[in-house]
């Protein structure tokens, strides 16, 4: 069986954006098998392309290589990056889309791709999805070696998003964070992670409180349904990080709930 | 090649949640081919994707397993279960999702999945679409034994859902059902099977007389075109169920149908 | 590896009619590889799927079989034909979806799709993709010969769109075309291809006056990013026709676009 590839965009569905960079990749990797971890990512919105992929990737084995394309630059002197991370490849626009991925990772090694013999014969001004990154994540996942997509970067030199992680108060106990993702039943997903709580206030999750909106939520539940029917729960979700979320409800219209808003956690 | 997993859930599209659970499958299963039936089921409405799925499962062969998952019950003590019938597998929550499936068998095997030696390593109790679910029906295509994943039950063991089908006065010569689904077009699709019509009022389905929201279809079409542009027809549509159309028009909107009126037929 | 076949359709993503023919065609063919160009066709709408289709083929390789229903008259005495151009074999109902498909082609030969053999053993009289497109397909993609599937056609049996492509007034020199597409951005793609520009107008874009909606746009860019962010531009885009676009906004908000309106190029 050949590698996986992922696909993440903000392309939509309704057009043959998504399609035609399959047959680009089929074409010259006909055996790798695709999967579309989300082609809804708001339009131009790298921050949520991030922390999307920087979560989803953790589930996919080694050699898997990740495609990301929200690329508002695309066809300005923006590159393109490959990183290697936990023995997976990454591809994306270096716009900051990869943030969190090199934040979690140990080690990562960085080239910027730039080998034209590996892009489509054309390459469009307006649509490098499909025509640099496509044809280069199908030749990576057909074993080609990552140093022949161009020169070695060092992370320093990459654009990184800013503001990606909570700010910590460890004299008045506080983490401060804010909401990244509102999924499709309402939960509030921020970018508190589990881990982080865990390491700030130890092991006992149960004796924390939760502000957001204006709103106190005292104790963190493990399970949805660990609060009544239309409660509000906190909990550390399947992404591993906080979240907000009413039981069989939609907490964004609870807590009036979006991306941007701050979500704060101290001792109870 | 391997076999066929599908996929049912009211997950959307736009997060990583059907995205990571293929990562989970194609790790365990590389050779599987997924199949997508839905990932648009209203959320929680377990009824709308055991109609989808009593239907849809009849267009895949012998082997395949069929992964299902709309679960507002997610972390509570609620089981997963496995059925075989006719020659697949459904793997779904206890909560009356394969009730369809297990009305249309002949014979069904019924095994509670409980052995999480499948389970990924770490289950979350958010999320056992990907935790559980996934990995196990990764584990059932590559050629595990069914009663490998936990104790056998018996079908009243089983969460069943009630009033699936309709209600049938043979004395009055009437059927009365309800609408299940709204599909794209805006068709009415009922819970009248075409095959309970026949039985019911003999092969000449021209005779009938279809009553819904006020308003009486004389006659069955064969084809949405069978009538005037614009104009209602009643059918038994793909799904093999009884459906109300508008030849090129949206009968939802025509009829102010949604899930729950009731539809009956009589003969004419 | 077996042969892609695309399928293009304006099913939408929520119903199992997508999933049910996948499962018809892999019963069939086991090792086909799928890829969805598009199921956010609007209903019914024959010539968006036309361009769709008629731009997205060329970024697949030779043997792909694309499928394409869009179909208001199912179930009517409507053909369904298979098309052999440029080495791939495209299957759609005779209504003109494949009208561009055929412009484009240097040659041609088609059939129509009436060998019953090669369908479903039971034809519904509204589902005509899953029972009769998808196992043709199926076959075909496993090397069933095309002049099995019924007598073969000449293009002017067939079924074509009118006013496909832009008029041209050499004498005043202007091409007037029309929006085509409102795509997942905003950007208004036009039946304009850059190919007809550099044929009417020689090589030196820069010099053209675009106007659509009272408005004049002077000079064509080659980059989305090539005008300020918020200015509208006006560009041959990934599809290889004329786009107006705003750089990270919405032309289609901007110009009250929508298909249908028309577009004009002359020299400036």
């Amino acid at each position: 069986m050949g590698r996986i590839i992922t696909l993440t965009s903000d392309f939509g569905c309704a057009d043959e954006f998504v399609g035609v960079m399959k047959g680009v990749i089929l074409g010259l990797a006909p055996g790798v098998r695709i999967v579309d971890l989300s082609h809804q990512i708001a339009a131009y919105d790298v921050r949520q392309a991030a922390f999307l992929l920087g979560s989803a990737h953790r589930f996919f084995q080694a050699g898997t290589v990740h495609l990301a394309v929200v690329d508002p630059g695309v066809g300005s002197a923006r590159r393109i990056v490959l990183v290697e991370a936990g023995g997976q490849l990454f591809l994306a626009p270096d716009n900051g889309l990869l943030s969190l991925v090199l934040i979690e990772a140990d080690a990562a090694r960085i080239w910027q791709v730039d080998n034209r013999e590996l892009f489509l014969a054309e390459v469009s001004a307006t649509f490098h999805g499909r025509d640099i990154l496509a044809p280069v994540a199908a030749r990576l996942a057909g074993g080609l070696e990552p140093d022949r997509v161009g020169p070695p970067l060092a992370p320093a030199d990459l654009v990184h998003l800013t503001d990606l992680l909570p700010m910590i108060d460890r004299r008045l106990g506080v983490v401060v964070g804010r909401i990244e993702q509102v999924d499709h039943f309402g939960n509030l997903i921020t970018n508190i992670s589990g881990r982080l709580l865990t390491e700030i206030f130890g092991p006992g999750l149960t004796r924390l409180k939760v502000s957001c909106g204006g709103r106190e939520i005292r104790g963190l539940s493990t399970t949805f349904s660990g609060v009544a029917t239309g409660a509000v729960a906190a909990l550390v979700g399947g992404r591993g990080y906080l979240e907000l979320a009413v039981n069989q409800g939609r907490a964004d219209w609870r807590l009036a709930g979006r991306a941007g808003v701050p979500v704060s956690v101290r001792k109870d």
